[in-house]
Parts: structure tokens; C-alpha cells; sequence
């Protein structure tokens, strides 16, 4: 038992950050919105955003045609490198960043209708620039994580996970460390950018309109220096 | 836009709570130990207690053989119902609960020497003696989540996930509610107890003796009525 370690967490949603169009800076979004509801972003917060309006600012949706019955399955073909599963309409496929999930990310929610988002083409570079962004506008040093909502095989429901981090680890790597027992720990790598998400998508709601929340007092190891990512 | 929706949430590490030892009542250490650090146990928390104080409190750890190089992987087999996959020592297997995971579940971390914590037999009812023991020792109406750690096929690294529950939803369905388009949703299932282990496992850590968090905060439609579970 030890007394120190990550103390409590915040999980603030974003509220007022209204529709995102192609090219609009959505850090400036948030750091406004987070402002005028009385949050301002502060060092060593974890900005999660969903990559719903990532992908609308960065201009993938694209038009479906409405005499194409198969165009839906076109766009997700064109999104995958290797197909999965297959089961009905739905599609289990691998997207060029490697991500294994249904439809290759393609999303018909919360779009015009008619239209189809597609992933960010590089997620970890999406949330670079979101945090370059940030830092210009609040002068402050965050971590980014562009979330999406994925299932899991053998497991029922789906959580909302990292496809791109800048500024705090993916990944925990516990090797070598001990546990309370002063063993050796057999569980080594922790998915804490995943965990992160999942946490965010808690004040989020998938109906409510909220794609950014800020998660405050995360371990401060987790973040990477600003030079390093 | 919606103006409503979850609000903040807090995730409160509870320390203090020491050792777990056969026959313990975890209830009431969770409760000391809350009271003691000054963040008492509250109507509408949701308190997530991880699977290995659970399994030690129900006298679900085994003595291992150190004469059998096998004593692991037999305990492994007899917890297991089929195994989906092995590699090495690795050996993924589905667990009676309906469970798949690695190694059943066993765990020799944060155990004795030469021990073994097994799942507990049915983490829902362990939720609900837990939650049914707050409510006599504290007088209020929280949700349990039973917690522990689980990998993913198809994605690297480790997130804590709901093995019980009592007293909130494990899965939401939102079928046939409109997105903020007015369109129905494409994600209907969302895995909010699994998202909420994730939230605690991020102030709990692996090493650090941590086997309690309080989750503050989370939508109060999310808890069942207690008559139900």
C-alpha cells in the first residue's frame, strides 16, 4: 500500500463547441467553448475529441450516391486493406493505420445525411496539430487523443478508444515493475490513452452532441516531454 | 446541441483500504477507508473494486504445487470451459461466466508467493453482496462494478473492464434514439460499465495498492432501481 499515486480525476464535458466545417481550427473551438463555460484548458489536461469532427474539419466525409445501393459498401471497401469478417452488412476490416474494426470506421451518424465519415488519414498527426493548436492559442502543454467508438470481439457493447495520441502515451509499459507484493508484475502493458477515451465518452453521450471533453489530473508521467512527439 | 447531458465526473482513488483476508466484509473497509480520507461514500456513486480483493475475500485463492512446473496451467484448464487459443504459456480460454480472456482470469500478481487468485464464481452476486452492504453500513443506494484487466484481439495493450455489476446498466442500448442529425444512431450499444472500469483503473494503477476507486458523477438514468438487480 502505497500512500502516493494518481490522485482524483476530472472528467469535464465541453459544451457550445457547435457544427464543425471542413477547415475549421477546432482547437480554437475548444479553448473557447472550455472557456466560456467557466473550464479554461489548463497544463497537463488530456483534451479527448472525438474523431467525428476531426474528420470534418480535416474534409473526410464524403457524398454517398443516392442511386447506389452499394455505395456505403464501395466507401468501406475503398477504406479497408483487408477484410476480416463479413456478417450481413456488417464488415470487419483492417484501415491502412491498422485499426481492426467494423465498416473500416466509416460512419453514417452525425453527418448530413447522404454522407459518410471517414477515419482521419493520420489520427496521431490529427491530434499533433490539435495540440500545436492549443498550445498557440492558451499557452499551455495538453495531451491529445482523437477517440473513436469501437467494439471488441467476445465481448458485448462497444467502448470509445484512441486512434490518435500527441502528447501522452498509448501505452503503459509496467515491465520489470513490481507489485504490491514485490513480484513482478504478470499484467505489463496498459492501454491508458484507451482507458482515457473510455473515460471521456462517459460525459460525452453518443445523442448529446458533446465530441470533446478534458480529462484533469492524470498521472503527470504520462505525458511526453513537448519536444518528443 | 444539447445543453443537458452528464455533467462532470469525478474518479476518487480510496486508499487506506489494506489488506483483504478471507471472510472480510470489503464493504466495510470501503466505506472506513472513504470516510477516513474524506471522500465518504455518496448516493449515486459508483464504486469499482477490483476482481483481486473480491477473489481474496471469497477465498478464491489457490495454493499452487511447486513441485508441478504445471501447477498454472492446470489451475487455468479447471477454470477454463474451451480454450479459443494458446501460445507459449499464453493460453486464451472462456471462462464458465461466459468470460474470454487470458488464463482464465487466474492471476498470480498481488497474491502470495505461490498462489493463485481465481475469478470470483459469480462476480454479479459478489457485486450485489457489496453494493447490499454499503447500503446497511452507509445508508445509500450506490452502483457496484467488479473490475479487472483484460486484453484485446486486434489491439495492443491492456483496459479494465466490468466482470460484475449491480445497481447500473453493464450495456446501454441505444437503439432507435436520434443522433444530434436526428438520424438513428449506428452505435446502439455502448458498454458503460466496461468504460467506467476504465475511468477507475486510471487512479488505481497496478502497483500501487489501489484496489478501490469511487466514480462521481455518472448519469443518474444509468442506475438501476434497487428493487431490480
Amino acid at each position: 500500500m502505497t500512500p502516493t499515486g494518481p490522485g482524483p480525476l476530472t472528467v469535464l464535458p465541453v459544451r457550445g463547441i457547435g457544427e464543425i466545417r471542413r477547415g475549421d481550427e477546432i482547437a480554437d473551438a475548444i479553448v473557447a467553448a472550455a472557456a466560456a463555460q467557466g473550464t479554461p484548458i489548463a497544463g497537463g489536461d488530456c483534451v479527448v475529441v472525438t474523431q467525428k469532427i476531426v474528420s470534418k474539419a480535416e474534409g473526410r466525409v464524403v457524398a454517398l450516391d443516392p442511386g447506389d445501393p452499394d455505395a456505403k459498401r464501395r466507401v468501406v471497401e475503398s477504406e479497408s486493406v483487408r477484410v476480416v469478417r463479413r456478417r450481413g452488412d456488417l464488415v470487419i476490416s483492417e484501415t491502412r493505420h491498422g485499426f481492426v474494426c467494423a465498416n473500416a470506421g466509416v460512419d453514417l451518424s452525425n453527418v448530413d445525411a447522404g454522407h459518410a465519415a471517414l477515419l482521419p488519414v493520420d489520427p496521431d498527426r490529427s491530434a499533433k496539430h490539435i495540440r500545436d493548436a492549443i498550445r498557440a492559442r492558451a499557452g499551455v502543454e495538453v495531451g491529445v487523443i482523437v477517440s473513436d467508438t469501437f467494439g471488441r470481439p467476445w465481448r458485448r457493447g462497444l467502448t470509445d478508444v484512441a486512434i490518435g495520441v500527441s502528447g501522452i502515451v498509448a501505452v503503459l509499459d509496467l515491465r520489470a515493475t513490481p507489485d504490491a507484493h514485490g513480484r513482478e508484475l504478470q499484467v505489463t502493458e496498459v492501454a491508458v490513452a484507451d482507458e482515457i477515451a473510455s473515460a471521456a465518452e462517459l460525459v460525452m453521450g453518443k445523442a448529446a452532441g458533446v465530441p470533446v471533453a478534458i480529462v484533469r489530473g492524470l498521472d503527470p508521467r504520462w505525458f511526453r516531454d513537448g519536444l518528443l512527439s
